[in-house]
C-alpha cells in the first residue's frame, strides 16, 4: 500500500515528496512499533525515528499518540468492510437455511486475516494495547462492539431472529471464543492450538460459534 | 496472609522484624504493581518503594524480576491444588456418568477465582505480562500446560478416554474459551459479557467446555 519508494532505506527524499507519503510512512512505523512494544512501550520518538522524520511531524499529522494508534490500527483495511464481504451469505450457507457453516467460515476467515502479513501485526498490537492500557481497552471494546460484532450479528441474520439485546449478547459470546482463540494461538502459542491448521481449528471451534449465534442458549437475566 | 503489621503504613519496624515478613511485603507489592502496570511497566524500584524496602533487598530475596514475578504469581494459592479440589468429581457430576456439568462448574469456579480479591489481581497481572512480554508468555504457556490443563484433563477423566495427545488438544481447546472469557469480561469489559452474572455465563459457556472435553470433535491431522 505504501509507495515503493517509502519502503526502501535511504529513500528519504521520495518519502518526503508529499504529505501523504510521509503520513503513510509514519503509519507504517507506528503499526510496527505498537505491534512490537504494545501501546505503552511504543513511543512517538521511536516511531518518528523508524519513519525517519522529526517527532514534531508525527504530532502534526496525527495529534496525540492515541490518535496515531487509532489511525495506525485502521490503516490496512476497514475491518467491517472486509468482514461484511467475507461473511456474505453465499460464502458459507450450505443451502439448507440452517445457518450451519457460518461459525466454521468465520473462524477460517478470522484466523486467515490475523495471520496475514497485512493484518496480523496490527491485530496483535491492538490486543497488546488493550491488555496494557485502559484507554486502549475502551477503544478496542467500542471498536469491537460497533464494527465487528454488529457485522457478525448481521451476517448471522440476528436482527430477524431476536431482540437487539439478544443479538448483542450472542455476538459478544462469539467474541469470548474468537478472542480466546487469538490469545491462545497467536500470543501464548499454546502448542496444540498453535500447531493445528486453520481448517482443523475451524472444524472444532465453528460449532461453538454457531451455537452462540443461533443455538438454544439461556439469555442472562436482566437483573443479575 | 500477610501479617497485620505489614499492611499498615509506617509499620516498617514490624515488617522488618523477620525475613519472611519482608519477603511477603515485597511479594504483595510486586503483585499489585504487576497487576496495575503489566510485566514491563512494573519496576523493581517501584515495587521496593511500595514495600518500603531498599531495591537491593528485592534482589536479595527474589533475584531477577522474572523470578519475583513468578513467585508473586504463585503466592496466594497453588492453582493446581485449588483447581483439583474445586473440580473434584462429586462437586459437578450429576450422577448419570455423562460428565455433563463439569463445563458449567468449571466456568463458575474459574470466574469465581478470577474475580476474588485474593486471586483476581494476580490473574490479570499474569495475562497482562503474557501479552506484553515474550518471556512471560512462555512462562504462562508452560504454567497453563503443566499445571492448569493437566488438572482439567484429570478432572474430566481424559486419561481413561483418549490418548495423551488428544487429552492435550481437548484441554487446550478449553483454554481458548476460558481465556477468551477472561479477556472479554475482565480486560475488555465488553458490556453484555461484563454485566452478566457468573451463573448466566456458566450456563451458556459450560456446554462449549463439555464439548471440547468429551464431545465429538475432529482431532487435528498430525501432518497439518
Amino acid at each position: 500500500m505504501t509507495g515503493e519508494g517509502a519502503g526502501r532505506p535511504g529513500s528519504r527524499g521520495g518519502r518526503r515528496s508529499g504529505d501523504s507519503g510521509t503520513r503513510e510512512a509514519i503509519g507504517d512505523a507506528a503499526r510496527a512499533q505498537f505491534a512490537e512494544r504494545g501501546y505503552h512501550g511504543a513511543t512517538i520518538r521511536a516511531i518518528a525515528a523508524a519513519a525517519q522524520v522529526d517527532p514534531a511531524l508525527v504530532h502534526h499529522f496525527y495529534g496525540t499518540k492515541e490518535a496515531l494508534f487509532a489511525a495506525a490500527m485502521r490503516l490496512p483495511i476497514v475491518p467491517s468492510e472486509v468482514l461484511t464481504a467475507a461473511l456474505a451469505h453465499d460464502k458459507w450457507d450450505a443451502g439448507d437455511g440452517s445457518g450451519a457453516g457460518l461459525g466454521e467460515h468465520m473462524v477460517r476467515t478470522a484466523l486467515g486475516l490475523w495471520e496475514s502479513a497485512e493484518i496480523g501485526e496490527s491485530f496483535i498490537g491492538l490486543l497488546r494495547s488493550a491488555v496494557t492500557s485502559e484507554q486502549a481497552a475502551i477503544m478496542l471494546r467500542e471498536f469491537i462492539a460497533d464494527s465487528i460484532l454488529s457485522t457478525v450479528a448481521r451476517a448471522a441474520g440476528l436482527a430477524e431472529r431476536c431482540s437487539s439485546a439478544e443479538a448483542e449478547f450472542r455476538s459478544a459470546m462469539v467474541a469470548t471464543q474468537m478472542l480466546g482463540l487469538a490469545l491462545t494461538r497467536l500470543v501464548l502459542a499454546l502448542p496444540p492450538v498453535a500447531s493445528a491448521s486453520i481448517d482443523d481449528l475451524a472444524a472444532v471451534v465453528g460449532p461453538s460459534i454457531d451455537r452462540y449465534l443461533t443455538g438454544e442458549i439461556q439469555m442472562p437475566s436482566r437483573d443479575s
